[in-house]
């Protein structure tokens, strides 16, 4: 299994949350039209209406098919088409070219939907451990499609000159630019990470296994709008000094030159393009959309670094994580000023932490068994630890010893940055 | 202007055909859903959608806006969104990204369409000559789009490996294989090509010019699947001293073995998919869907050679373009096997036939003045000629001297052979 | 056989050429050090070292290995190495790969010319007539191969920042800029082009056949570089109106502005790199290393046109190829200023002369049996001709009837443009 | 300075080293024409003749121009053709076109190598401690370019079908295969790290700092070309359930089936591509030339996993990194079956082993000032470290705490791999 520890639960609440994740799911799409649905604009992003699909398709696979006697598929074609890349499932369409499929159409994958939705439920009473704990995976799993919804289908609408809004704006919040950060001190020594066993955690998060903390301190808050738009005026994007030798011919070869769905009109105002449209940037709220190139480079600029995975997790360890700005439901989404307080904050919520740390295994790491277990270990190459969580992560689906992770040039996900010091 | 010599029509009979034309292509995308009518299965292709919309902003930009005082546009932002590729009409949306645009929907396409046809019908009476002639043209042009969209969205379909079909098929044909091919002799000497001047014409077709046919005979009848698959199996597709050596890298780079969109199942059989969906090859019935690659190839292979379009378009000259299989309505369309007769027939219809000319402008041409000016001109390199009218072609539309062209490469149009030799 | 009509000559007269052949290719050669002739710098070019085996191998395959018995082979290996593109010859290296082949070396070369060179002499007074057809053949295609060579190293050392020097510059020509063009009216009616069985010539220039030529008039002399610099003053290379739409993205996708070689330094003042390093712009002299695409927007730009292959053929039919500015021997080659005269100038020698007529087979060609039967047919797609000799053209090698093909991109050959009208 | 602590030595122990490791460089240079020295192979690969050259430029700039009064470079031009990536030292020479330089020739080079070393060795006994660091930095500097030289020489001669040898091949070594490998328990709890500021290291390398190690063994030897073929023969290629997702789709995209170099011949035996030409495969050598994907896999498919760097300095921290088969003098190169002996072996020498950590800076690291600053900094994203030295690896260059690094794709440098495992 590509989980460990599956907590134990009662069939009627793991049906309430199975009813409650799936509900949010379709909540997230309702704005969008088939074709919203089925385009995709990117290699990297997929269509909507493929992750209500393949979040179906896995219910139904590793579930229904492999632990529920009787069942036929609802459409034995649609593996095919809604696989994503369990290569132990067999062939699959290619992952570039999932927006070529205008059908099945949006209604006739709600139906799917319905129709697994409906399975499960039916079965869950006679589900033993095992698919019990797929079940398990499959809502987490599902919580992390709707945080690539989110994502994707705003990249779509960025692709479209009308700037298309997908929810009604929510207010500007008005708080007041933060202060200047202060440092908190970090644990020093040994420390242990990775998850303990108690709750459910994805394979790579364990095992739990102990580090050693050099001296640092982490800032106490995220990196803002307002100081990125510092970091630009003083050329920050023109100096190569501050980049990365691979950063450096990333942001020549696409002319970066801010964050992106930042746009600069006429009157020189920086407006941001999110879920609900263009809207002027918030010089208090944390900045987003920032590739790792960018954060080392802004870092850099500052003098100081990116935390790393470990420095970052034994910190917040002590912290809550069902806190902070994070999705609890469909609507406008985006980064919000911090509010009065001292310590470490921001830590869970707004935007995903990029760390100096790569994705690579944590010791004594194995790989679940069977196809669950290409979750993530096969993805454990070039890529960059985030910590916390984003004001697109269902609430309740991070914690400290999540590891979400990227490409260094990717930022279509909702990144920021905290800053670290050596002390 | 971009045309020759448009013939003088009453406001009444021009808004008929103008009824006419806009309600066929509404007709074919009626099958279409949102989704369908929205993405772009390569940069050479359009989404359905577009074509809708950009037939209707060639009508709104060309005659209401430049001709009819006061009018306003149905919507700034949209002519960004479908210019197709009118240098002199500004900024555009890259051709490459047009299946981003899921809004506006399709249903409010229709609604621009409706706006405009309503306004055109309003304004007809009072227009005078110049406009009149560029709705003429935007007839043709319209009429151009109709064979497009249905190439777009086979296309489209054809990436979806359910093979879904947009309309109901058509029961096969039941004519048996044509016997071997007769030769015509083609007239030898002085002959004038180009158009005459009498009736709509592209810009590219004239002048009227004196051409010298050398010794040469044409094949009574266009290539069969039948003579393809004898094609096929005598290795044609594996033996270089066929082709063309840029077709050889073409078929050897895209790994190509059959024309598009056939598919050999596993029992054998060669299975071609269309609008209406996958069905089996009918071997009586003309070839299509072929490269220029392609059809040299195959012509080398029989020790003959495609047609110029000089001979070709002087053998046409005394038929009648208004018959064969073409277009008239909305349904299945296909290549149908060659009925009783002699002489040369499936002259128009079936498929566009190659010839080995290339597309480059006749004697005297010149382009027309003005953004329409961009029609053709600007196209004459790097691709050849295609004569005569496939069953994608609304009846009507083709002609002895019009000049389809497209380049050695492509094969989504329905495109054929018919073999030439000298004498 | 890829020739018509060679003509009967006497051991002696051969070997007296072939020698002459021989030696003028490596007298070319002689100021290239080892590493000059190893690179390659793009996929089109190829070392000098690859032209002085390619073009023994040609002999020693299709004359020495096929006729003369007993020939055992200089390196079993060398023919993997040094075929070009006849897919009968079997594999061969990759075009884009021949850079790579350090060994054997330059002088390692020489030995194989001059081991051929033996033999070929030796073998000459039996050879009958086939394969002294070849030897001609040879001599020919040799001939194109020195005009290649001089191309590919002024492109070699082209991409050498410091500008090095093959060989010593003559000195400037000191003529004045030619007068206003005169036009020289072009025969009208029937015509035959083609060679006419006299002489050596490609299989491509055949057979004779009629055309008809329209009322049209050429221009008495080639466009000059201060033409050109009016062209470019005028923002010729930045208003879409005068260009091809497939030549527009050619000169944005490679931010063209000028000739190929042309280098506008800091004073304002362009220079021309060539074989004898960078020079400044002889006004006087015809404009060179232009592409099609550029020739035609030039054309465009004036009101006027290129000519076709018919009407330059038809012109020059009476004129003396043997005269002009062509290659006599190695040293420093460039374009000329026009002399004093009258009627058409400059038709054979300085450039070669696009025309608006695409490579495709006349009338009645058919290619020749065999592995040399590749020399030029299949090549016939998507080329344009090119009329005339240019100042690297061996004299001697190009006649009325020698139509020399290039893809519409391409500039680094001695290319330029004659102008040409309807009447 | 990019160094820390630099060794306090005489001007004439300086000066001995500086003769040594310059002479080297030539003499491994020695076997190379100016075309095999000039020729590049890829854009990763360097020509020969521009290591020579950087070398010298790297002294020529930070110490003659830099520090000696009245030193006027050796020729202006250059610089720009030399230095490799110094963003603060200007415009240079596109990396991809380094093989277009085919003047100066390689005689010019030795010249200036010849100058370089003479101004040096006269300004040695005057410098003061930040030049003499300097130097310091430009010998090993220049190491690692004998090195690299070797591996692009190497790479270039495997692209020539006729697989040259550039040096005459050793003997084949006797030893037989060693038996199943044993483990070595490493060191559990907190260790240190990292440079400890005696000798001269990298900037990279420091500072020195703890860590914590979690229960682990390493294999005593290297994998040897035996179990390589034992993966291959068990289908180690063609199971993607070995294979990190990356290195599936770098398997799939470059057919690759075995190491770089290897070739099977007609007879199944394999041979790999050497400086001494191609040679049967030493079944009990260690295997080379893997990339990351290809160590990752093939410890997957064992059931262990590859050492991190933290496991693999400890373990060799207390060995001598002045033994094994490392590079002393010009001549064959190649890895060696294993000797007899105990415990970890092989951790110096024949191959550079692949880590699981990636390349992120030390806790605590910063770059050095200045251009010399850029010389591993900014290269810390998307690369793994390797640990120890190989064959071509100069011995004396390499230390425990020495951090190589490359992408996972890459495997033209001599990289295998040591087996370890959690406990």
């Amino acid at each position: 299994m590509a989980m460990r520890a599956p907590s134990p639960q009662t069939a009627d609440s793991l049906g309430a949350r199975f009813a409650e994740v799936r509900a949010l799911t379709e909540a997230l799409a309702a704005p969008l039209s088939d074709a919203d649905a089925t385009v995709q604009s990117m290699e990297d992003a997929s269509p909507a209406k493929w992750h209500l699909a393949h979040t179906s398709w896995f219910f139904e696979t590793f579930i229904l098919r492999d632990h529920v006697d009787g069942y036929a598929l609802f459409d034995d074609d649609w593996p095919f088409l809604f696989n994503s890349y369990y290569e132990a499932e067999g062939e699959r369409q290619t992952r570039a070219r999932r927006g070529m499929i205008t059908r099945p159409t949006l209604d006739e994958v709600s139906a799917y939907r319905a129709h697994v939705d409906a399975e499960i439920i039916a079965a869950l009473p006679d589900l033993d451990e095992a698919p019990r704990a797929l079940l398990e995976l499959g809502l987490h799993h599902e919580q992390q499609h709707q945080e690539l919804l989110l994502m994707d289908i705003q990249h779509l609408f960025a692709q479209n000159p009308l700037e298309p809004a997908m929810v009604k704006a929510n207010p500007p919040a008005t708080r007041e630019a933060p202060g200047e950060l202060c440092w908190v001190k970090g644990h020093e020594g040994e420390a242990e990470i990775g998850c303990d066993g108690t709750g459910f955690t994805f394979d790579c998060e364990g095992p739990r296994h102990k580090v050693y903390l050099n001296p640092h301190a982490l800032a106490d808050r995220l990196v803002t709008n307002g100081e990125w738009i510092a970091f630009i005026e003083d050329g920050g994007y023109e100096d190569h000094t501050h980049w990365l030798s691979e950063g450096w011919a990333w942001v020549q070869d696409n002319e970066v030159a801010a964050p992106l769905y930042w746009r600069r009109r006429d009157d020189g105002q920086w407006y941001r393009f999110g879920l609900a449209g263009a809207r002027p940037i918030d010089l208090a709220a944390p900045v987003c959309h920032i590739s790792y190139y960018e954060a080392d480079a802004f870092a850099s600029w500052t003098g100081f670094r990116l935390p790393t995975e470990a420095e970052w997790e034994v910190a917040a360890s002590s912290l809550d994580h069902m806190t902070g700005n994070q999705l609890d439901c469909a609507g406008d989404v985006r980064t919000q000023p911090l509010g009065p307080g001292e310590g470490l904050r921001q830590m869970f919520g707004d935007v995903w932490e990029w760390t100096g740390s790569a994705y690579v295994p944590h010791p004594g790491f194995r790989a679940a068994e069977g196809a669950v277990g290409e979750y993530n270990g096969k993805f454990m190459v070039g890529q960059y630890v985030l910590k916390g969580a984003s004001c697109t992560t269902p609430r309740g689906h991070s914690r400290a010893s999540y590891r979400n992770f990227f490409y260094p040039h990717m930022r279509w996900q909702y990144a920021g940055l905290r800053l670290a010091r050596d002390l």
